[in-house]
């Protein structure tokens, strides 16, 4: 950490007013070059980082404490899908002004989050330039426990966690290509914006799941890593994923979502920061009790397959075309 | 790493290309949620976090090899200065559009001092924006062993490593600020575009140091954070300081560049990524033969005083003004 680019900035001492809090877990927190961190015996770090940019990532409205919220839950979510605990991050952060009531938001939503976890903000940078957060969490987990993309295996069930599609209904709300009723489009916008890493489920999964990854452009993206990395195929049962889509369970938006769009917004939709992982059939009960104790609701959509590539079926069982390409952020607007 | 945004990306295939190699020290490298590292018995992992903005840290003109370098070198240096052993790296970056012969010139640059450490890029993450460059290194120091800004006792010499001054006279060539000679201006560019970080020293003075910093910000900023971390001042005979700048060993210039000018580029210059410690006047023999281990020159520029200011001398020893503020990020242009 530039920690000299804080101290003697005149204005950017505010940043460390936001930022700077007492390490609980490190050894040595904010403010030395290196921060130092003392790994438990017999675990792995597991490291991920993930960046954040203005209109790719989020909007230029979002609200700051959402946005604090959202980046460093990316980023648990990378951790979750590892099966490991989260233990410290570090915040890298280019911002074009110096805003006492923005930095005063972002920080209380990325505090609450930290805090939920029980993790240190550990060190970082600060520097003028366009809005761009970079985070990068630290994590443990037992050397051989580990969930990776590489270890799903013909026959195992395919689940995935929580609910798919809706933070893509907001962002098309946002974008004007589709109406929804308030409420509808509230809780929406909450799962855009608020999600919930699925941390405690991953740990849970920790010798159960054979594979995992978490779904942040898409469930056919992502999937599509775990089978690409493990030498297999999946059958999916496209309605099981629908059903996964929050605000259907609107009673009254429920029938003006046609199917096309519920299998687009939760096959492809992105922006779920949800797991996607795979057990074998013997395990259906050790994934009900991880689900159980995660407090975290799994929906079994489908099996790995030997055949190298991904099929998707109808509620009569019949083979869809795949028309729902992943969210990509270089050809999307 | 949201490797999706690699593996469906059409031209983001290209990244793929320049920034995937098989990792040699990790346990899982590119390509899962998570990096995963095994952290060697008894060692503390040391961190840190640089985000590098064009126009702030480096100039669009810049060789994208020399960019590579730089931002790598400038991660390392922090290592360095808490005697750490580099281990592994992730690499964040923002990108205005995909350029082959950029990134190609980029990544070459980059595994160049990579490789010359012997670490692996373990993950990371891209994505389309404002050019921006965030890289976090990790690498490893005996729990008991990591210099801090902390330990520096009343009584220590303080040295710095290498050369200062050169880069920021290099910049206010750039800048249109001073003019210099040709060769003179190729060395000093040298300098502020191709630093090297000292981690060979850092490392030899484990145990001979007590206390180190890395001069990113001006030798007067970083050196000023150890005396706050330790609670003592410094006496700093400025002669000495000045004699680091490596351009005026160049007999024709160095009649050119007046001493208030060499004062101004050694004391408060930045971006020179050398070394400031302090070490027991006990330990000279020491110093010097970690000098000579890691083949970095060392300077003694003073020593450490209890009054909590510090005092610059001149040749006479008499007590100089403070008029060499630490180079700002926020304030310069």
């Amino acid at each position: 950490m530039r920690e000299v680019m804080l101290g003697f900035m005149g204005e950017f001492d505010l940043i460390e007013t936001f930022f700077k809090r007492p390490a609980r877990h490190a050894t040595l927190g904010v403010g030395d070059d290196c921060a130092l961190l003392a790994v438990s015996p017999g675990q792995h770090l597991a490291i991920s980082s993930d960046m954040l940019v203005e209109g790719r990532h989020f909007l230029s409205t979002v609200n700051p404490r959402h946005l604090g919220h959202k980046a460093l839950a990316v980023n648990l979510s990378d951790l979750a899908a590892c099966g490991a605990k989260p233990k410290a991050f570090m915040l890298a952060l280019s911002l074009p002004q110096v805003d006492p009531h923005w930095l005063s938001e972002f920080s209380q939503g990325l505090w609450a989050l930290a805090d939920a976890h029980d993790i240190d903000l550990i060190g970082g940078d600060t520097t003028r330039g366009p809005l761009n957060i970079c985070i990068t969490v630290l994590g443990e987990v037992p050397a051989s426990q580990a969930l990776l993309r590489s270890g799903a295996q013909v026959g195992d069930d395919i689940y995935v966690s929580g609910h798919l599609g809706d933070a893509r209904l907001a962002l098309e709300v946002f974008r004007g290509n589709m109406k929804v009723p308030a409420p509808v489009f509230e809780s929406a916008r909450w799962r855009m914006e608020q999600p919930t890493p699925r941390v405690a489920l991953g740990m849970a999964l920790r010798g159960i799941a054979h594979s995992a990854a978490d779904i942040s452009d898409g469930l056919l993206g992502d999937l599509g890593h775990i089978l690409k990395a493990s030498g297999v195929g999946a059958e999916i049962e496209t309605q099981q994923v629908a059903s996964t889509l929050a605000c259907i369970s609107s009673k009254e938006f429920h029938d003006q979502l046609d199917l096309a769009s519920q299998l687009a917004l939760t096959l492809s939709g992105g922006d779920d920061y949800e797991l996607v992982f795979t057990a074998a059939p013997d395990q259906r009960e050790a994934v009900a009790a991880a689900s159980q104790t995660a407090q975290t609701r799994v929906t079994r959509i489908g099996y790995i397959s030997a055949p190298h590539h991904l099929v998707l079926r109808d509620a009569k069982g019949h083979v869809m075309p795949h028309t729902f390409a992943s969210f990509d952020h270089f050809k999307s607007a």
